[in-house]
This record gives structure tokens, sequence and C-alpha cells, in this order.
């Protein structure tokens, strides 16, 4: 590249970027696969299709853990010792030798066993969640912590064996870390959660459910996302029973949706949503195009991403100025009488639920925290696994003031426990979080955010967001990022005054609040 | 398998079959990123997938090619020296050995010169066309001449060059057989295209082009396919440029189809194509999945699967007797005052076009006899590139009658010679043959097979084809399995006699024929 000042003298980048690229190309032609399985495959192909994937991940497994690259990462780690901290060769070789250190520290056996674990578990989890029989999933689940166990004593860690798991997902983040910020939000939103609860009569979310056309549903949130900056020569969307966002490179990100008649929500949120991960991806620079940059910060950065537009934007008074209008004239029937203020607060209604993916902005957070201290009092043998229902429906009712009815709406809800990945949602809570304090900072750099927002203007935000967040990829930590764009690392204030000031006067709980 | 007799007491055939697995994956991976290319990416995938596909492949040809498959071959070569010819073991070794053979012959240099000359001279060839410039393409091809002549010396020919290049898709077919074959057809069908000409207003489609709404057509389009026998369980239909079969495994077998408002034919008969193909691949035997076994005995025979359903099935009057009366329901308004009778000869109208993949039953042969000749004139020298297009002219005014009016619809149309792969043309008219022949002998079986097309029954034929075709994959060559299923290799005879009776009543020629 021109202006490169590092000239790859010795030719061992060029010869790291082509494995690197070979590795890249075997995980995206499964992402690819995946994609088609959640959207367009037939039934029949599920056995093939698992013979595919199995290949394809072994074989990118096999190429990345090789001595080779091993050898080429302690060459360029000397090579490179000069080279800025954030310049792109740099970067590829530091993040490079995070991902293969973990990498080369799980035993092949133990990845094999992992593997062969989830697969047995998970149809005996979906049976369980079925019949809410927990006592038949118990014992996949007691595999699931030693094998978490396990992973986290392979990988090391200094205090508790979560940080092993979370840093894998969330790295340089400790538990220490999160428990702080944890403690900081339930003091927080347990009593707005009180407070909601007495007041929740304030809004009136009936319209929502009045029956919504799908196609039409469809059409206008694939409308929404275009206008916000998500790129449809290089992105589709198409449906899926869970919306999700795939990138296969920065030529071709999609995103999916789902669409009910009878919950408005589901389809535009979900869609917003997907189109805030998918933006993220087709944001990052191409220079760091099939290398292990190519792609989110984190899977929490990932979310703050997705939850900036969803909530932070698409649940805003500003974005329903300049859109409900043109929803209006769409569905004229279903929103005949209802007000754009009646709508702007119907989208927002907040209720407690039994289900963490059904949750609203307030409550999402007490969900996220429920399973982190019980993933980790799990790891940590303080807690056993058959004493887990009881656990989960009591810290439940403090939480969220509900009495769990069985434990299909409690312990066995999430698919997680099944296949073995402690340590993934703090990720959620994480985005939550990340979103509103980048969110605090652009309102300092665009101070009329808002009115562009009311004109349908949302290129200096998406701008923002590219220059400080999605060109990077992964070049920097959760933590480094944060205090490159903010100034700080990771925060719970910015996010708990946001939801106090709008879910206070949603509620008009100036006095609860003081109480 | 119970009742398998070869137990692999070396372990080696399984060691053969794990190779082969994965080379499979690898290539199946690569049908589903080339089916998507063709469906659903975004325009800006395209260098990624490029990349990908690129990768997918050549870690497949290196897999494929490595010196441990040619060992365990050597090895189970003497191992399986007494195992039944048909048997899954043998046939696998033998059919593995023909490629390995092959891939190997062809020099790594060559292998990357073909796949440049064909990225370089695809866009040319594509200018060229548009702008009907042969002179600008000459070069190209000329190259293109060059490596199809390294080729065949790199595989190896008794006879003559394009032996070795016809070899490749149709094991076991030569140049010599081919001619032969050649000069029957055009003995039998100038006089009869001629006589054709001479009744050309016996036949009138204009309601083929009163427009039919594209969503019902490809919805119609569906229904008959999946009552001809295709199993929508195992597959499904999606809309393309260019129609197309994939399958990626007994599970998974996708059909493509296009749609015109202005022209019937192009959908269902589209449709009902390639689920001629899709059910060849869905009728392969299961024990034989993830090998080289599990594909068409070659591209002629996978086409005669196509053409049978296709001319032989859906252009019958027995099938028109049965599916036209709900034809009529869907499409009432194009199809007013129109008779089953008018229906079916207007699918039947024969006339020459430039074009091959427009032409139809009876001059299709012509065009590929005209493809064969001059591939094997400029293989041989005899034919050079400059002189191309006079020579295509000349001899296409003697075979069809017409008077090309440029090389766009000339020598230019065909993509094939842009990429490098002489020897393909004739599989299709293998095709056509060997559907003929097929039939033959079907209607010898079931005799009363045109009382159970009236009714909609298709089971015993597609059950035919499955027990004498479809389950046996790439087991046999074409003329093996030709001489299994009907006791003669590939003949003329039956296609000539089809098309002569079929056309000379169409068209009233009895005089004509005589003349």
């Amino acid at each position: 590249m021109v202006g490169n000042t590092n000239a790859d003298s010795s030719g061992k980048l060029q010869q790291l970027r082509e494995i690197l690229a070979e590795v890249t190309d075997l995980n995206r032609a499964a992402m690819v696969l995946e994609w088609d399985q959640e959207t367009y495959m037939p039934p029949g192909g599920v056995q093939g299709r698992a013979e595919q994937l199995s290949t394809l991940l072994r074989l990118s497994h096999v190429k990345f853990t090789s001595d080779e690259v091993g050898r080429l990462l302690d060459d360029l780690e000397d090579e490179l010792a000069s080279a800025p901290f954030d310049s792109d060769e740099a970067s590829i070789v530091r993040v490079t030798r995070r991902d293969y250190d973990q990498a080369r520290k799980l035993p092949p056996d133990l990845v094999a066993e992992i593997a062969r674990a989830g697969s047995v578990a998970q149809p005996v989890w979906r049976k369980a969640r079925e019949d809410a029989d927990f006592a038949s999933f118990a014992p996949y689940l007691e595999k699931n912590v030693e094998l978490n166990r396990r992973i986290a004593d392979a990988l090391g860690y200094k205090d508790r064996p979560y940080d092993a798991l979370l840093d894998r997902s969330e790295p340089g983040m400790t538990s220490k870390e999160l428990a702080g910020i944890f403690a900081q939000l339930k003091d927080a939103i347990v009593p707005l959660v009180a407070g909601i609860a007495r007041h929740a009569d304030a809004i009136d979310d009936s319209a929502l459910h009045r029956g919504f056309d799908p196609d039409l549903q469809v059409a206008y949130a694939l409308d929404v996302v275009k206008h916000l900056g998500y790129d449809l020569e290089r992105g589709r969307q198409d449906i899926s029973t869970h919306p999700f966002s795939t990138g296969f490179g920065p030529g071709d990100v999609r995103i999916t949706t789902r669409v009910s008649r009878d919950f408005f929500n589901e389809c535009l949120f979900g869609s917003i949503h997907e189109s805030g991960h998918a933006m993220y991806n087709q944001g990052m620079a191409r220079e760091i195009d099939r290398t292990p940059l190519w792609d989110g910060a984190s899977p929490g950065v990932h979310e703050s991403q997705s939850r900036l537009w969803e909530n932070l934007v698409g649940r805003s008074r500003a974005f329903w100025r300049h859109f409900y209008p043109s929803l209006r004239s769409v569905f004229p029937d279903p929103l005949r009488g209802v007000e754009e203020e009646d709508f702007y607060r119907a989208v927002n209604k907040s209720h407690p639920t039994y289900i963490r993916v059904e949750a609203d902005e307030v409550t999402y957070n007490l969900h996220v925290l429920l399973r982190f201290e019980l993933e980790n009092e799990l790891l940590e043998g303080k807690l056993k696994v058959k004493d887990l229902p009881e656990a989960w429906n009591s810290r439940f009712k403090s939480y969220l003031g509900l009495d769990v009815p069985n434990d299909r709406d409690g312990a066995l809800q999430d698919i997680h426990w099944s296949f073995v990945s402690f340590g993934i949602f703090p990720g959620y809570t994480i985005g939550n979080l990340v979103s509103a304090q980048l969110m605090e900072k652009i309102r300092l750099d665009i101070p009329d955010l808002d009115a562009q927002i009311e004109r349908g203007q949302f290129a200096n935000l998406l701008g923002w967001l590219r220059k400080n967040v999605h060109r990077h990829g992964r070049k920097f930590t959760p933590n480094e990022l944060l205090e490159r764009a903010t100034g700080k690392p990771l925060t719970a204030a910015p996010w708990i005054a946001y939801v106090q000031q709008k879910f206070g006067a949603l509620y008009s709980l100036e006095a609860a609040r003081a109480g």
C-alpha cells in the first residue's frame, strides 16, 4: 500500500495474510451455508449441511492453529516491534496472536468433547424446555458446567474462572469490573421497574396488536433501514425464524427479520436492530478485510451498534416525528386515531416479562445480571445444578417482581446452556451500556442530532460511528475503543441517566425516583 | 453395511472415503455459494465470492490430487481386484482412479494458465458479442484453441485430439462414434427441417405470447414439477437469469427457473427441464453419497433426464390431456378459445433460430453438430480462427437454411469458447438421443405409459428411471449404463424415429418424408 512505512521486507506479513485470508474464506463459506440454512434450505438438507459445515470449520481450525502461524507470529512480533499500536500490521499480528493462543490452549480432545456434548445436549434441552422438566436436562447442564470449568482452566485466569470465559468474548473485561457495573445497574433499575409497575396504565400499546399486513411491514422495515444507511448494494433482507445479521465480507452483509401480523414491534425493530449490526460490518475498513480484524471489537460492542439504532434512535421521539406520517399512510386502518405521541409511547411501553429475548429496554439488563450471577456461582461450585431453578426463581422475584410459573419460562429458556458457552450473556448488557456511552459523546459532537433525526438525516450519525467505531473492526478491545471514542472505559452512568430520564418522563415518575 | 461381502479389512477404503467426503463437502460448499451468487447475492458480493470460491476449489483440488489418494488407490485396486464391477467399493475406486489420473495429468501451471485465460477472455467475449465484433475476440479464441490442444496432449488420445476432451466429460465416447451418429442425424434432420419450413403455417403459437401473469406461472410450474415427482422436502425452486439445477447432496437438490410474461414456454418447460436434472440427483443411492459416484454418469446422461421430462413427457399429447384443464383454469384470459389440441401443437412449433439455447426439439442437434465439426477442425488446425465466422455462416445456411446476420447471432453466441472447454457441446445431443433411447425401452416395460400420463400418474415412469439410471450415479459410463438399461450402446435411431413420427404428424409431412 502507498504510504505504508513498515515495508514487509521479509515477506512474512504477506505469508501470514495469505493464510488468514484462506481461513477467513473458509469461515465465510460456512457463514453463507448457515445463512442459507436459516433462510431457504429445504428440510432434507439438515444432515448434509452439518457435514459440510463440520468439514469447513475443521479445515479452518487446522489451518489457523498450525505451527506455521505460530512461527510467523513469533517472527513478526520481532519485526514489527516498533510499528504503531494502531497500524494495520501491528494490529493484525496482535489480534491474531490473541486468537491463536486461545485456540492453541484448548486441547483438541476438549474441543471435540465440547462439540459432542453440545450436539447431544441440544435436543435434550429442547424436549426439557417443551416439557418444563428441568430434571431431565440437569445431568447435561452438569456436564456443561464441568466443560466450562475445564475451558477456564485451560485458558487460565488470575481471579475467578469466569474471567477466562469472559475474556474470550469481551477481551480485557473482568468479572470484577462487571460485578461493579451490575451492582450500579441493580440499584438503579430495580426501583425504576417498581415505579413503572405502579404506573403501568400510563401507556396503552394496544394499537401495536391491531393487525398489520406482513408484506407491507417487511417492505416498510426495509425502506427504513435503507434510509438509516444500510447499503442494499452490499446487503439484503430475508425472513428467518430468529432474526440475525451476517457478513461475508465488505461487499455482502445481510440481515434477516421476522414478522407478526399481531405485533408490530417484531419486524420493524428487529430489522433496525439487525441493520445496526450490519452497518457496523459494512463500515469496516477494506484494508483489514480477510484478516481477524474484520469483525466486531466484541459481541458486546457489536450489540451496542444494534441497540443504538434500535433503541436510542428507533425508539426516540425524534425518530417517530420523522417516520410516523409515512407509517400511518402505509397502515391507515390499525393506526386510525393513534397520534404520533401515542405511538411513540406505545413502542416504549415497559413491563417485566419472564423471557429475556422479549424484555424491554428497562428490564433487559436484569435478565443478564441474573445469568451473570448464576453462571459465576455454578462455575465456582457455590450453586449446585439441582438448586438452579430455585435460585433462578427467587432472584427473579426480587429483581423483576414476578413469580416464575415453570422452568420453561425460567431456567430452561435459553439455548446457551445446552452448548457450552458461559460468559456470553454479559455482552448483551455491555451492548446496552456502550450504546448510551457512545451516544452521550455523539450528542456533544453533533449538538443538533435530534433535529437531524426529525428531518430524517442520519448521515452525520452514521459517519461518526464509522469514524470512531466501525472502521477499526477488532483492532481495539472494547475498553480501548471506548477510551478512544469517549475518553473513558466502560461506564454504566450514561445508560442509567438515559433510562431514568426517558422512562421517568414516560411514566411521570419524578415522585417515585425521589422516593 | 449389512451384506457387504468385501469387508474393508485394511481400513483403506474407509480412509479413501474420508478424503473423498471432505473433497465432496468442499465442492458442495462451493456449489451453495454459486447457487447463492445466481439467486440472492447482492451486487457488492462479487469480489468476495470469487475469493471464497477460489479458496474452496483450490483446497478441494489439492486434497483430491494428493499423493495419499494415489497410494490408497494403488492399494485398493489390489485389495478389491475380485470385487464385483458394479459393487459400490469397486466402482468408487474405479471412478476415483479415472478422475484422479485426469486431474494429475494436467500440470498445475497449465491449470493456472487456463483459469487466468478464462477470466481474461470472458469480459472480452461479452463486449465482442455485444458489438458483434469477432476480430476483437479472435486472439483470445486462438489462445483458447492452443490451451485445448495442450490439454488434449497432456491427457493423451489414440485417434483425434478431440477424443481426449470428449472423454473428460463423456467417458468412453469417441469422435469417431459421434461423427457416425451426427452423420445419421444430419441425413434425417436437414430434410425434416426443410419439410417443416414448407408447412410453417400449420401451427399457430400466438397464444403462447398473450401475456401470462409471472407469479402464477412460477407457482403453476412448481405444482407441475412436484406432481412429476420432484421432492420439495429435499428441494426448492428460485428465480435466476439462467435456469439451472444444483445438488448439494441427497437431501438438498434445487432448481431455478425464469419467467417471461410474453412467452409461456420459458418458465414451465424450464422448470420441467431442471426438475428432470434434479430428480436424477434426488434418485441417487445414499450409499454413494459423498463420493465421486454421487453425480450424473456424464453431462450428456444428465441432459437425457431433463430432456426426457421436458420434451418426451412435457411436450406430449398425453401430458396436456392431463394438465391443460388446470392450466386453462389458472390462465383463463390468454387461453380463451385455445383448445387442448391447439395448445399441444403450439408448444411443439418448430422453426429454425440463430441461437442454440432457443432451438426447438428438431433443430437443436444441428446447432450441436455445427460446433462439434468446428471445434474438431480448429483443434486440428484445419480451420483458422480468423476463418471461423465464414465457416460458421456457410454451414449454418446449409443445415438450417438461414443467413446469419452478424456474429452476435453466429460464432460469438456461446460463452463456452471464452473459458476453455471444447468437447462440452456434444453432451446436449447425447442427452437428446439417450432420452429417446431410454423411452423406447420404457414403453416396452410400461406399455400403458401414455394412459398413465393422461391420468397424471408419473410414479411408474420415475420408478423405472430411478431403478435403471438414477440410483447408479456415476457408477457406469454412458454406454455401460445404456447397455444395462436398453441392451445397446448409444444409438440415434430411436430419437430419429421419434422426431420423424411426431413432427411428421404435426406438420402433415408424409409426402415430404417420402420425397
